[in-house]
């Protein structure tokens, strides 16, 4: 059996994971699993690729788990209960952002990983946790090859104009700027739409990544041209709790007559608005479509509209549209919202087929409508599977000459 | 002689002025001119309709002057001494913001003015010199008639959906949520329009108010649907010194890491940054449009490429596009920025016509293009005197009674 990939994806208090085999092609899922609830209550699940709940590691160790750390030294143990393999060959990491140095998925080295933490200030909520799982791991399994794979990456062809946030340039030299994010997403739905197509990427696409964390991409001849996120992951799109745009001026206004300081706007901004501000209910879409609520339906009309708003924006930005592509938890799984915003962009020459979108085809427009819609699933775990397989292979060949 | 109509304009630290004769049909303008500086250097000007010099008040009362109750105790002695009338009929305020209550331009009582000065937090850069001009008037002539129309009136008929920020009910219910501004501007064009198109004016149709301060607005069948700029006059476009759209997460970066306050974001967004900020050389278009300056050229280009998304958003409210209209100083003014936009929006079908736009021309589109584009020039003091010598005419007919 060969030594298994492992994929991490650490967040500020969950941990999750994926095994991949590698072997001639490409990588193979082997086992998918998280701990949630790190420094509160633990849990700890895993399945195998076909479904199989695996083993937890014993209750005791479970319990002793007090950070990232922690939860990595029981790994290698759970994989052989498993039989999962006996040592890693290699762990690849979901790193959220990469600032303007790093646009391709990189070998971490102490020099990267500490260019790395030096971006904490630009993803405060989300960079920390990616380094100190790297950073863990460095300290448990020094020789283990790591690669961090980027959610900025993808966007790093932007046009300047799509990169700019309208600032003075002395504040763009520190950083501020439009990098976009869920690139890794992008990555997978752009490298799959082909096989959708006959086997030729259309000219100017459009991705809506609707998770809870949602975003919208404009994708040129496979490269990322504009996108609604912006320096940080408030900005575009209404997302489950999160605002998306904001005139600058309502928040001078919550500075000035609300007396918000950074904390109690961080707090709105990031986890009581969005869906759940909205609705006053969930942010869970499930949920909203399935309510009486007046305000959830209200919540729900305004997510669509910003898609349907952003969707022009962003059409506007590829000079016109052939292809609008749907992934994420509510892009996969939601047809009322993907019917309701395909309706509203019946203008774009975009003529759904209503029982193909509640079906949940892969293609859901008409087969003579101009601009095609789509819904991909989306697989990050397996763009960074690739990758990682990719520069250990690269690393191989170096050591081989 | 008719005693004319004051129509006033008031900032922070400017009084603009026209005065307008009634008559049978429409009012006509007698003369226009400002006190500028006031607190500072004071300048008077002033022309009559025709463009002829108007002699100013004497030099020692122009640098008596204070405030703007200062400059309206000098123009009943000026108007005299230009043989403009001999009493004001009424006067005409451009007032910025009606809030949720002023829909439609209103006839000022003692009342109404206070629940004008309880709007001030909701436009403190504006609103409070607003109501400086029409209390001063008051005081000096308590039996004038006086009406106040709103930038904002326009955009109230917009949807719900329209008309939202985003944020919790509980923060909408206290007043933050979308605006839009220039709605004189909008009232007026759309007023015009019909005569440029063969007396019918287009279901969906663009405005494009590119002044020093610049907005777009969505019209559907001549009513607001959506705006560009919201709570307040901060988004949106790129303007001359504002920032237009900003990610809410820049923001909260600018509070963390460099350390601005409230005051300093306030400055950051509406004093140094759009094409100022940008091109570090003017916020004046013409000056930028001349330069060779490589920062100039980018300034530029962003500032055009945010009207062809925000375009783009607008068009996807409407459901398409049928007209689209340039007006404001810019817009009336600089055929290079008109083109590169309407060339940028080809996709929407919209077929530029170079020579008509470099002439200037009222339609800028080939004969044959689905969407046309027009240079409508816009007259905001115009539309002021129309509903205050309307207003006039409803006090008139009802002390007639």
């Amino acid at each position: 059996m060969h030594s298994p990939l492992l994929i991490l994806n650490a967040g500020s208090s969950s941990l999750k994971f994926a095994l991949y085999q590698r072997g001639g092609g490409e990588p193979a899922l082997l086992a998918r699993g998280q701990f949630a609830g790190i420094g509160r209550a633990l849990a700890f699940s895993a399945k195998s690729a076909d479904g199989r709940a695996l083993t937890p590691p014993d209750a005791a160790a479970l319990a002793a788990i007090r950070n990232h750390a922690d939860a990595l030294l029981l790994l290698p143990a759970w994989l052989q209960a498993n039989n999962l393999g006996s040592a890693l060959a290699g762990a690849g990491h979901r790193v959220v952002h990469g600032g303007t140095r790093f646009t391709l998925p990189e070998r971490i080295t102490p020099e990267s990983l500490d260019a790395l933490a030096a971006l904490e200030p630009l993803a405060p909520h989300h960079q920390p946790h990616n380094v100190a799982a790297i950073r863990a791991l460095m300290a448990q399994q020094p020789d283990l090859p790591q690669v961090a794979c980027f959610d900025t990456a993808f966007h790093a062809a932007m046009p300047a104009t799509a990169q700019s946030l309208g600032l003075p340039r002395t504040l763009e030299a520190k950083g501020l700027r439009r990098y976009g994010f869920h690139g890794l997403s992008y990555e997978y739905v752009t490298g799959r739409l082909g096989e959708f197509c006959g086997g030729r990427l259309p000219k100017r696409v459009i991705i809506a990544h609707l998770g809870n964390g949602a975003s919208m991409a404009a994708v040129l001849d496979g490269k990322g041209h504009a996108t609604t996120m912006g320096f940080s992951t408030l900005d575009g799109l209404v997302m489950g709790t999160r605002i998306g745009s904001l005139d600058p001026g309502a928040i001078l206004h919550l500075m000035r007559e609300e007396r918000m300081d950074l904390k109690a706007l961080e707090d709105l901004f990031y986890n009581r608005s969005g869906l759940l501000g909205l609705s006053g209910i969930s942010a869970d879409m499930k949920t909203l479509l399935e309510s009486r609520d007046p305000r959830a339906a209200a919540a729900v009309e305004l997510y669509c509209y910003a898609i349907v708003r952003h969707a022009g924006s962003l059409a506007a930005a590829l000079g016109g549209l052939d292809a609008l592509v749907f992934t994420g938890g509510v892009g996969e799984n939601a047809a009322p919202i993907r019917a309701q915003i395909c309706r509203a962009l019946a203008w774009l020459a975009l003529d759904l087929d209503e029982a193909a979108n509640a079906r949940g085809d892969s293609l859901i427009t008409m087969p003579n409508s101009q601009v095609a819609a789509y819904v991909v699933p989306t697989d990050e775990e397996l763009v960074i599977a690739q990758h990682t397989a990719r520069l250990l292979r690269t690393l191989v060949d170096e050591i081989g000459r």
